[in-house]
């Protein structure tokens, strides 16, 4: 039944309501010696805070980090590292109408199945703020990686149907959606007008480029690289597909096209001449870019009248009320980033100890 | 570091190797009680088990199981299910000279560097053959699924290029290829013909429905059901990419659209009125059918030449010889449907224990 | 690496150093529907609380527990439960000379040579406030357990060579030592006495009797029941040793004494005719009482002079100052209830699932 | 419910009944690279065989073992090792008479009570043979610490009343007692023999010293080294007491005397002046030798009158006939070894990645 812990040795659990008192996670399994700061931490919330945009919830939250254990001198202990945000603007009286009623593509009437009843209050535990924990675990997943030399780009690639045709890392932020490409978000920006005009929504597609990634990650059979992110990416709320390299477009493809030859670079490194496979064979990393993209659903509150049933038994119609963003995309990117870095930095762990040769380096 | 284990409470642990004297599953937690007598195992083996039609490897296995423990009396004892499906008709010449190379959209170069060397005999641990065990566990998941009244119906969706235009549940037995649509089925021959004379291979997508799945499964943000379903699924070798419902879908549509409205049937029971979400809201299942797509890239082992690199650090190009599947698409479907199994029961056995109510039910 | 998670369904994760901000638990797994209030766990905390006696540490805490997550109106939802207890009263300038050496019965040494450095602090990690998280956590198991009829008596059971003759439930909570025998206790406190005037310090033995579990809980092989209890109780900071039933007793005892027969009381339920086996039989609860025993080291903070090493390499002598307590034992005793606690309540939601007959009372 | 897996990265899972085909356990996680051939697990397998006595029971097994898998060219390849013991001399029938009946000290009761049913065919599952899988996975533990300078000497330290007085390490495989003390093995002898006229039976304790263990093994916390060896040697069937170093003798202990002091060796090496500790402290391993011992009950099986109760709810009586050890301690010694290697190499592995500078020596 406990389903808020991510990981086998890199681990989190993480806790918290929309409308509680905040929302935490706990690291525990992160080495000893990592410089960390709560700013560290602060950089990765920043990007999925509300209000940035016209596009997202005007619910205000500073969403303030606090290092709570774990961390001593600046830098990790070896401990569990608890963080915490508190909720500041909780105005619980917007959702005093859905406490009573199955809001659609919301998980309300699945938490009653489950639990018998539940916290009404903003979606409770199956709000959005539920992924403050994960983006502040992925946050120091992500600076453990990175002190090994692997870093992440990630990005909006569709927003409904407007899809990126260029690729410009450096227009990421440069734009409220987190689009590589500056026409594509004028595109959207004015596709999530009409939607919002029409009290209707929006979904997308976000992209992971992982680089840096040594070959060996992963372990073979279930628990392999692109399964463990499978998982990750498939959990985070609103997603509904994912795919690793060429994904769902190798259902038409053949081998002669799929299959990534080998070639020997002139510093004598092997490396593959092309990646469809989306850095991964047989579920292990292959050194080359992982490349993973996630399928997120429109946002389910709309202000639009909606048929449903009240948890009395009657059938009735609702419109959706309170503070929600339009897209959930924007956010949702380093939410996906937070997720893959806190499944890498576990495979890392992990495949540490996958030959005698590796003991040995270091207990010899 | 140990991959070979799937599974919290109804859990199973593969063992076994292409070449090597036999591949196994030791099935654990198994609730005490359920009949099961060897056949019902091999009735779920038969569907991967080679030979089946010419688009299958020629590799002659009767792939008979046997069950070691944990039966008595033709009834689960509620210990662990051994079970030992020996190899018979290992070539390992075929195979001598891919030990020297890497092979173009395989896992030799992978577990190199992961382990340092490899069984290369047929692929190793990394073969198609690693699928009997999750087969076979499947297959013991099914059997306690279907004692709850919880039903799969798993199918070939497209092949190459070609998809289903109609669906016949019927139809699925009557090919070789599983397709719900025999001209379909007929198109797809006639493209995987294409595809041998080409010395190319081919990919696909299967989808599988599952009914009769109670509202309350699965656990909320980690292990929500969709995503044990994508690792389930995703671990499966040649997999790439998995949808939920709508899938990839979703990014482009509305939320307009998207929600599934909720009703309430003549019979008082609370149901949604489409199935956009794939029978899963909050990542719990909601009683509707759970519908997912899995995409399986081409037969990475084909006859053409393909650059690549020898162990000895050498550029060569490789012809594979040997028996190979030129589409796995079709004995993947049983794959693919004890994923599922496994996933759900798993699932049962966690949320059996959501609500103190439920254990008044059994303690009281 | 992780270390901090405890249980499989019913699962805490706990954090926090002595001298850090605070110190936390989650509880992921709790049914919901559960009636909690604060107060509850309160109650828990105050009988490890520092400062109930002259042989308690002389820190000052009011160690008050605030629930931050999965409790609404009173009731858990099924949902992480966060609870958080602030630190108040550290004088970090006490332990500043330990910073740089090696405590004698400490952990200094050995997290140093784990983690290349420690939080000195109190103890950091390794103190005994690490087990408000324990308690707080099996406050709440030990409230799930009470709902379907378990309860514990837990009591001191000797400190140093000071053993109880007698046995007078009521008296365990009427002296400052959770003694059953005021004779006893007053012993001991003579006892305590005169190894504060030696500087020096006492251990003692803890047990705890657990009635109305039912039969069948605890799993075959290696998740028995007593084998999960003493790990349990073993991973309590100063426990060197755990006994169920006879115990080390057992060693010198034969078949005949020791086997417990069974007889069937007049209401018609089979029951055993004595309890050598401290209710536990081929690792799985028999109905009779649980019995267990730990041995509590005496504490390894003392005045006196003791021999060790600095971190720089020098042979030193030590003596220790600070506010520490003479005995651990009496404020360990909720210590090993709340543990014990855990550990039923896990084996009480995993053992829900052992048959097929158990699932239909909850899903047909 | 799952209970047949022990460990995280280093993991066995077991199976098998008494009567049933065979024996067995599946390894996975060990690391690729280690020498192994099935002979290293037969010479383990030996030490626990029947027969080696006329203490031990008649039943003939030859146990040899298989290796089905991961192991290529007699060296681990990092895949699961699976091993099995086909069962050969069963006598199901000696066993019909108790399949009616609740033996004293035994698991028939517990088993019924869990699962409604059981095997009850020489135990089925609770049954001595179990152990089979504990040794073989031990085999393969203890063959992967020997690789890293860790070994282990486990003997016979007392049966029933009578104790060792001296310590030679060859006698240990000079008698079939597994006693470093002639004298004490000849008592044992004596005394068994007069439990065997009274057809009774006698228990006994075993002591594991560990030589060899890096400093710095195992978790802070619920995962402390000790918690851990607690819980494996607790899990063996018949184990009803766990002790570290001093064990219970320290509730009496005083700090003064049981702390241990540190010094400087003159090779510069930090080392304690004594090991009142057993090698533990904090739950992490100090580099001195590791130290438990665990107390064996008598086997419950005797052929004198037992007063018991039918499954069929009568009173009745009962003298158990088969083949039975009139004491388990000396088979029971290997089996504590292996637990405790498993234990070991468990820790061994997490132990590898509790510092960013060891993530460095096989990353960068």
């Amino acid at each position: 039944m406990p389903g808020s812990t991510f990981g086998t040795l890199f681990r989190i659990t993480t806790w918290g309501e929309s409308h509680g008192k905040g929302i935490g996670v706990v690291i525990d399994g992160c080495p000893a010696g990592l410089p960390l700061k709560a700013q560290d931490i602060q950089e990765y919330l920043n990007r999925r805070k509300p209000g940035q945009s016209r596009y997202t919830t005007q619910r205000s939250e500073p969403d303030r980090v606090e290092i709570l254990s774990g961390v001593f001198e600046d830098r990790t202990t070896g401990t569990p590292i608890s963080l915490l945000v508190y909720n500041k603007d909780q105005h619980s009286k917007d959702y005093s109408e859905i406490a009573s009623c199955y809001r659609p593509g919301h998980a309300d009437y699945t938490f009653d199945a489950k639990y018998g009843f539940r916290d009404y209050r903003g979606g409770g535990r199956s709000s959005g703020r539920e992924t403050i924990g994960r983006v502040a675990g992925g946050a120091v997943a992500a600076r453990l990686l990175s002190a090994l030399g692997i870093s992440f780009c990630t990005y909006t690639r569709a927003i409904g149907p407007v899809q990126i045709q260029n690729f410009s890392r450096e227009e990421i932020f440069n734009n409220k959606l987190y689009m590589p490409d500056s026409e594509a978000a004028e595109k959207a920006s004015e596709y999530l007008e009409s939607c919002m005009a029409a009290k209707n929504s929006a979904g997308g597609i976000i992209e992971c480029v992982i680089h840096g990634t040594p070959a060996g990650l992963g372990e073979p059979v279930f628990d392999k690289l692109d399964a463990s992110l499978a998982k990750a990416v498939m959990s985070i709320g609103a997603v509904k597909g994912v795919e690793i390299g060429d994904g769902f477009q190798v259902a038409a493809s053949t081998g002669l096209t799929d299959n990534d030859g080998f070639h020997i670079r002139p510093d004598g490194i092997i490396e593959k001449t092309s990646n469809h496979a989306g850095g991964i064979l047989g579920g292990i990393s292959d050194g080359s870019d992982i490349i993973l993209r996630a399928a997120i659903k429109p946002t389910p509150s709309i202000a639009s009248e909606q048929q449903t049933v009240s948890r009395a038994g009657e059938e009735i119609t609702l419109s959706i009320k309170g503070r929600h963003d339009p897209v959930i995309v924007p956010r949702a990117v380093v939410v996906v980033e937070a997720m893959a870095a806190l499944t890498l930095a576990d495979a890392l762990l992990m495949g540490s100890v996958s030959k005698l040769e590796n003991l040995y380096k270091i207990w010899k």
